[in-house]
């Protein structure tokens, strides 16, 4: 019996749905809105119909899958107590106690656990992705925000209370540029796709560069992947902030690494489309900044899933993960 | 019958060696110079002697003690190979397999196993001091150096390699003081015990306080003792210095809270003696730097270890860990 895993992603606009095997392929998808109403109670039923559509097509699709549980990524999950609580992008308000709701719709689904996205992503990458046959690794997600999932002797780091991994907030420049959780100088407000573009604007005003590519674009229409194009094209100004940004991001790494030696570090997310561009500096401020006994040693890998599907696949990853743990 | 372990601490100048029983009592030990002449075979020898002279006298005092294993704390040393590999402080130069040859010494020895002396400390601290219980916390060393050991899920992190947990240089300020590491800005360049001179001198200088009892001593004569005692006495500049070393201890600690998220971080070492001085900004400065998730629900609490033998009942402690693990 081919055994697959229910994988979602509750983001604050939508929630996708899919249904992936142990490869890490998803078999198929859905996408439903997530609500704005805040009524937990509709959303599980809009959920559950979904889930169980899913559950038909794959049994059309391959008679003799077994489904062998769900994992949910979403925003302040904890693993825990299988809640959701005090997501500042969703509608329900509080302490969520998803899991439990959700059981209840399933109650003979052996698996159901849910996690962070960067938690997900961590998990993804050691069940489908690059970090298979690893025990200690990390890896980071650089988007809107800067997360982190840690895996330590081949379990992830959960914590005391189930939030451990938020390495996007660590100290980099004291005194530096405001985070978005209210912090200041954190990894996050220098390495995620807006710490990119906040970089493009103070090097435009740095250098008055009036001829940079960069130059033609308000604030609120530039984006990583412009800046990237900029690059690519050879706007000084838009390489510049490729240096920058993997100085930073090394610099931030390389704490990581006086914390936990890991095998490795993934990195994930819109930014490392730009290949070299991030990742060579960001390898080359890893070393400058490490102790000698870590040196040459640590890899900086990016993540082998694919951006599209890997919060799902991430997801689904947690169920297989559960499973596995089980036996 | 009582279970005892001996415990090891090979410091630059001395090797310790003592009995400890379960409840962390040191119930007889011994001290040998750490040779300076480099021969390992020689001092492996000498503390054979000494082990088995100290078993011999646990043996006069308690005729019904077993002695389970021999843990030892050293710099540089490997948990997962056993070996010794180019401490600077030690005259025993590139890699010595310490383990091994002293399992020639002792082939019945059920447990035997070295670490660094922070993560002894970290090991003490769950085996007999205020960690037990806890199986997600991590311990700062505050002395010539900063060290650290991290336990998550109730294991000591090794990190893929054996070196994690080298929190102390982790980048506190870019650009700032030159750390012992030969790095620059790092933990430990501010909050050893070394670092708290470095600030009272740039105080001194910074206030031109010739009314300072700090005034009156040289670089090479004031030590962080002297500094707490001016304190107590009233003078502003030593206890700006506690105050200066707290906010920077705190910042470092918030990073490794959002690493590891642990319950609590014990702060062990000779500025310790200073208490609430040290104890008080320390966590003042930590919760600000925190993401409100963890905000008011970290401790920072210092060792229940005692400063003169905590090295031997950490030592001791990895041997218990390791007996109780094979159970």
């Amino acid at each position: 019996m081919k055994k697959v895993a229910i994988g979602i992603d509750i983001g604050g606009t939508n929630t996708a749905i899919g249904v992936v095997n142990r490869e890490g392929d998803v078999l198929v998808d859905q996408c439903i809105p997530t609500p704005k109403h805040g009524n937990i109670d509709l959303y599980i039923q809009d959920l559950t119909l979904s889930i169980r559509e899913l559950m038909k097509s794959v049994k059309l699709l391959n008679e003799k899958s077994e489904v062998i549980g769900i994992g949910i990524g979403a925003p302040n999950a904890n693993y825990y107590t299988g809640t959701i609580e005090h997501a500042p992008n969703l509608s329900f308000k509080g302490i969520v106690h998803f899991v439990d709701l959700l059981k209840i719709q399933f109650p003979d689904m052996k698996v159901m656990a849910i996690t962070n996205d960067a938690n997900a992503a961590a998990i993804g990458e050691m069940i489908y992705g690059g970090a298979r046959g690893m025990r200690n690794f990390v890896v980071f997600t650089l988007g809107t925000g800067v997360g982190s999932g840690i895996v330590v002797n081949g379990d992830l780091v959960y914590g005391h209370d189930g939030f451990a991994g938020e390495c996007g907030h660590m100290m980099l420049i004291p005194d530096g540029r405001v985070c978005g959780c209210g912090g200041v100088g954190h990894l996050e407000a220098y390495c995620s796709a807006p710490g990119m573009k906040r970089t493009a604007f103070e090097l435009l005003a740095k250098y008055h560069a009036t001829d940079s590519l960069l130059a033609s674009r308000c604030y609120n229409e530039l984006d990583s992947k412009f800046i990237y194009e900029a690059a690519l094209k050879g706007d000084k100004v838009a390489q510049e902030v490729f240096a920058l940004t993997g100085k930073w991001l090394g610099q931030g790494l390389a704490d990581t690494v006086h914390h936990l030696s890991p095998e490795a570090i993934f990195l994930f997310g819109g930014p490392l489309a730009a290949g070299d561009y991030i990742l060579n500096p960001t390898k080359e401020s890893m070393e400058q900044h490490l102790l000698p006994v870590f040196k040459n040693k640590i890899k900086i890998l990016p993540s082998k899933l694919k951006l599209g599907d890997a919060a799902i696949v991430g997801a689904s990853a947690l169920a297989f993960n559960e499973f596995e743990k089980m036996k």
